[in-house]
Parts: structure tokens; C-alpha cells; sequence
């Protein structure tokens, strides 16, 4: 067997402006690296996948920039989805690309705009979760792996994942796979104190290891509406060309995710596997989340580009090339200038900005967006 | 006799960085008004005093500029210090000119860059002040007459000044003068708390209105080295060029404000009088004073130009032309945006600016002073 990567590129991350903008969404900005998040994704990756073994499924819109932020991949590995409908019909697009390429084909399907402090250990964890894949699950079905993340605190803002901890020593060192018991959404706080307490829960990472075709099997038997959609797009990319099969498949497909669609449905059958893991994962759904990665000075202010901070604490700032950011006697702010906007939040409020992006697109200021 | 206004208008106000620069001082800013500061102050003496009898005096790097603001009076109205060297020597100056041209003359002398919400009672304290200028002191010495302001809560950034309103009544409507017992500095909040409770304590001005051979007189008696150093100005100013005479007056005159250097030792004297005021006086000093001056919505929000805030209170921000500026959750800040720089300040530190333009000019930042 070989194992593809199949990086998911979808999303615009609109908490990100006024640096997301539609055109040049979250995946391709150099959040807390010199290179771009997507690229990063890849980087992580490639020690133990070879670049033309590496996929992408992006928004057509986004195909060009996806291929100049990886040069390295053939430029076919670049799938375009002519809609966004969510994760699931993303997933059935790559399973059809990379069964028609190899049969045996194990999939590990990796947001692209996630943060990993520690890129070995995931690789670490990632090996044990393809192990597992390449088994099948108790009742002969294809195994469907994911990777959960070992929680720190009670987050609110990520799904859970509970899972049959019970033959779990404390001084396991090596990741492995334990089964599924359930999904969780997002929880309140004290559910998720609950969660941590409990301490068989871990944080969702959207991170999931597969063959092709036992996902390919999940799509048929939870998600038939969808298998039906994409019916022929396998066999159009064996015959060469899928862009009108493509086509046809958005047109028809629901848009639902792939969480909701399978994975909770395949957790309660038994189907699904999840490897603990601890390396340092963020999901980067706000500048807050970049506040709290970013390097700091002892007074907790993080900066990049030309900034002065004057009596001030717990500050991100971020200057574009050539200004200048000043901030005299301010706290827990980020504060994010670049060429045509300048954003001041409250740290707190982080999530907050996305209702700032959909507010521009309702008032007629596009040219923002 | 005749009524000239002297507007000075020798500063930078670097609180009001980053609009404010070496190149174009706060007098040209728009601050609260689609007519810049100084031409604010002209309009307002222009019931009173016709165009060519309005002088102003500027360092020569803004004299071009002076005159591009105030197209009306004639060129050599500006006039133009070689080099800044406090009030003293600036009125020195117009004192000479004017009383080369004019034996009787009368100077109100008005600084460039303050804010008068109610410009027609501004009119009347300066009539009843010009009035009062035009008799002499109970010696016989000339009068120097200021403005006051009668203060409204206990201010520690400004100056304040004592009269004698022993023979004030409650209910008197029309302004006239009272004689200065002292000048005091800024104070404490404890001593302004003081003096507002007492009664006889009003906010200094920096307004000014004596006859043209009174202040000269008095420059003479209180600095005699200014007066020595500006003894050939007048006559050169009545032979036609005066430029050398002033460039040699600036080289040789110290540096000194006419507040310490006449006001205080010619009130010991029992020479200066104060008519009080209340027209709806700032010194606009800061962000803080612009904010608290500033139209604002019903969460306590002031904005110019493109600003959307979302769940923010008491903020001032000002986006520059083509640009959006977003307050997602703040309060209390000054946001101020500009081609090349972006500050974001406490309102309650406004003061503070002025040490991060001495900052940036002492670390090779001096593209954005």
C-alpha cells in the first residue's frame, strides 16, 4: 500500500481579516512562519509522503494559488471543486481521485491551515493511525482512523471525541489507536471541564486516516445520496478527464460534513479509531489563537512588521510592509494593519470578527472583503 | 487705534502624531472641522479685524504653507522665525513690526491651534479685552491684558490664573476685566480641585491684548536682553527689510515664554488684567481633547472617515481616505490611521504621544516625525 496526503483547502477563514480575504483566503498566509499555512501542511508531511503523492482539494477560485504556494506537486494533484459543500463531497472527490489511481490506496486528509508545534511527533502519531487503517475494523468493515488531540484546557471552541480509554496505562509512550465511542460538538464550559475531567475525551482535530476505499464504503452505506452524486467521477479520472464528471457531482451532491455525515454514524457501528496525540496543535481560528502561539515579550506583547508598543500588555500587533504601528497604553488587543484596513479587537472577541466580514459583504463594501 | 491679531503658530503639536509631522504641524490639521486650525482662528477674528491687519508668526519652514492656508492676507503678514525660541521673542517680533507700522497699534495675540465652540461670545471677551488695553495700567504703565477661561471641572493640564473678583457680581453677563493677582502652573488635582472651588481661579489662555508700545515697554523692563536683541528689528521692518535684523535678533535673544518672562513679574507689578470667559474653549492638546470635543454616537463612539464599531464604547478613530478602520470590543482608545502609520492609544494616555515622537526621532525613524 501507499499513503497519499489529501490536504483540504476549502475555507476562507474569515476571522482572519482584514489578512483573509476572499481572494486570498487563510491557507495562504504566513501566520506565525515566514511561509504560508498550507505550505507548512505540506512541509510537515513530506518526510514520510512524497510530494507527487500529495493532493489538494481546493475551490477552483483557489487552484492557481494552491499550485504557486506548492510547486512541487504535480499540478494535477491540485483537485478544483466548483462549489464549496462542505467536507464531505470533498472527501468523495479525493477517495474517487486516488482509488482510480491505486486501488490500495490510505488516505490522510489534513486541513491545511492548522498549526503544529511539533511536526515529528505528529509524524509519530500519524504512522500509528495509517497502522491502523490498513486494518480492518471488528466487523470486517474498512477501518476509519482520526486523529484526536490530548486536551489542555476545557476549550470551548473545538468538537470532542470519546473514546474506550480503558485498557490505556498512564505511561504509554508509543500512540496507537483506541476505539471511538462518540462525537461531541462544541460543549459549554462545563461540559467541557466535565470532558477534561473525565479524561476520555480529546479535541477534534478534523484529521482523518482511511483507505480510499473504506471510505468509499462509509459514503455508500451513510451517505448513499452522495456516493450516487459522485458515481462516475472515479471512472472519468481513470478515463483522464473528470472536470464535467466533477461538475455533474457538485450539482447533485448535498453539502453536509463528513463528521456529521459518517464518522458519528460509523462510531456508533463500531467503525472508528482515533490516536491520541500531543504535538502541539491549534487549529488557528482567530487572531486570539495567534496571540496565544505568537512569541512574546515579558510585558506578553507580540508583534510582527514595524511596531512600538508604550505601556501596553497582551497585544498582538501586526504592521503591514513600510507603516508603522504604534500602541501607547493598551491591553489585550490585537491590532492587524494592512494595505487597504486596519482591525483593533479585543483578544477576547476574536471570534467575533467574522460577523465584521459577513457585515461588509451585506453593506456593499466588497472591495474589503 | 487699530486692532491687529498676532496668531502664533510656531509649533508642532507632536501629541498629534501621527497626523501632526515635522512638515505639517497640527495648526494645519482639520482636527474637528473640514477648515484647518489656523484657518479656524482666523475666520473667528475676521468680524473684527480685517484681513490685512492679521499677522502671523511661524518658524520659515512653515511660512509657505501659512500662506497657502490663509490665501487673504497679504504675503508679508507671515512673519517668519529662523529658528523656534519660545513666546517671548516671537511677540517680540510681531510687537516691532507692528509698531513700526502703526504707533498706536493694539495686538491680540492668539495662538494658532486652539478650538472655540461659541466664536461670537469668543468676539465679545475680546472686545471688552481690547477695551481694557486700551487704558493704561493704575500706574500709568501700559496694560497687558489675557483671556481667561472660566473653568469647568478641575483640569491639571492646563495653566491657571488668579484675579481679583472681589467686586464681581453673580450675575453679571457682560465681560470686562479684572486685575491678575498670579499665574500659577499646572497643578496637581488636589490644588486645580482647590482652585476651582475658590472661585477666582481661571483656565490660562494664552490669549493676549495690549497695545503694541505696552508690551514693548514691558519687554523692555522684564527682559531687556530680548529687548536688546530685537532693538534694530523695528527700524529695519520701517526701512523696508528686515530680514538680518531678525536673523540677528534669533541668534542673540534667549529662550524664554512670555508667561515666566513678563506675565507673572508684570503682575507682581499690578499690570495685568484678565477678562473672564466661557465660549466654549480647548487647546485641543491631545487625542483625548479631540475625542472628548468630537461628535459621538449613543455608545460614546466618534468616528471620521470609513469606521465600523461593533460592541465598542468611548473610542475616537480616524481612518485615512480609501482605507476601512474596524473596533471589534474596545474602549476607551484613540485609533488613528494614516499612509503610514497607525496608533492606538488609551484615551487616558493621550499625553503620552509625544514621548513616542521623541522616540522615533531618537532611533532613526525620522520618515515617520
Amino acid at each position: 500500500m501507499a499513503l497519499y496526503a489529501v490536504i483540504m483547502a476549502g475555507g476562507v477563514g474569515s476571522r482572519f481579516w482584514p489578512r483573509s480575504r476572499r481572494a486570498n483566503p487563510k491557507q495562504f498566509l504566513d501566520v506565525l512562519s515566514t511561509s504560508s499555512l498550507i505550505q507548512k501542511t505540506y512541509e510537515r508531511v513530506l518526510p514520510d509522503i512524497p510530494a507527487e503523492r500529495i493532493f489538494v482539494v481546493t475551490h477552483e477560485d483557489y487552484a492557481q494559488t494552491t499550485r504557486q504556494h506548492l510547486p512541487d506537486i504535480p499540478p494535477e494533484n491540485v483537485l478544483a471543486e466548483p462549489i464549496a459543500r462542505n467536507t464531505a463531497p470533498c472527501i468523495a472527490l479525493a477517495a474517487a481521485r486516488l482509488h482510480a489511481l491505486d486501488p490500495d490506496a490510505v488516505m490522510a486528509v489534513l486541513p491545511a491551515d492548522h498549526f503544529v508545534r511539533q511536526p515529528e511527533r505528529f509524524l509519530e502519531v500519524l504512522r500509528a493511525a495509517t497502522e491502523r487503517a490498513l486494518q480492518p475494523a471488528e466487523d470486517g468493515a474498512g477501518a476509519l482512523v482520526t486523529i484526536g488531540i490530548e486536551p489542555t484546557h476545557p476549550e470551548t471552541g473545538y468538537g470532542y471525541i470519546q473514546y474506550d480509554a480503558s485498557d490505556r496505562e498512564d505511561d504509554e509512550d508509543a500512540p496507537r489507536a483506541f476505539r471511538v465511542l462518540a462525537f461531541a460538538e462544541k460543549p459549554d464550559l462545563s461540559t467541557a471541564e466535565r470532558f477534561l475531567d473525565s479524561g476520555d475525551f480529546l479535541w477534534n482535530s478534523g484529521m482523518f486516516i482511511w483507505r480510499a476505499d473504506a471510505i468509499l464504503g462509509a459514503l455508500q452505506q451513510y451517505l448513499p445520496e452522495i456516493a450516487t452524486a459522485f458515481a462516475g467521477v472515479e471512472d472519468a479520472f481513470a478515463a483522464g478527464d473528470a472536470t464535467s464528471a466533477v461538475a455533474d457531482a457538485y450539482a447533485a451532491t448535498p453539502r453536509i460534513s463528513i463528521d456529521y455525515g459518517v464518522m458519528e454514524r460509523a462510531a456508533a457501528d463500531g467503525r472508528v479509531y482515533v490516536v491520541p496525540g500531543s504535538f502541539g496543535w491549534n487549529d488557528v481560528g482567530d487572531w486570539r489563537a495567534v496571540y496565544d502561539l505568537a512569541d512574546k515579550d515579558a510585558a506578553g506583547n507580540a508583534a510582527e512588521g514595524t511596531v512600538i508598543t508604550h505601556g501596553s500588555s497582551r497585544t498582538y500587533a501586526r504592521a503591514s510592509d513600510g507603516r508603522l504601528l504604534v500602541l501607547v497604553g493598551v491591553r489585550d488587543l490585537a491590532v492587524v494593519d494592512t494595505g487597504d484596513a486596519v482591525l483593533v479587537c479585543s483578544l477576547d472577541l476574536a471570534q467575533q470578527v467574522k460577523d465584521i466580514v459577513d457585515y461588509l459583504g451585506a453593506h456593499g463594501m466588497e472591495r474589503h472583503v
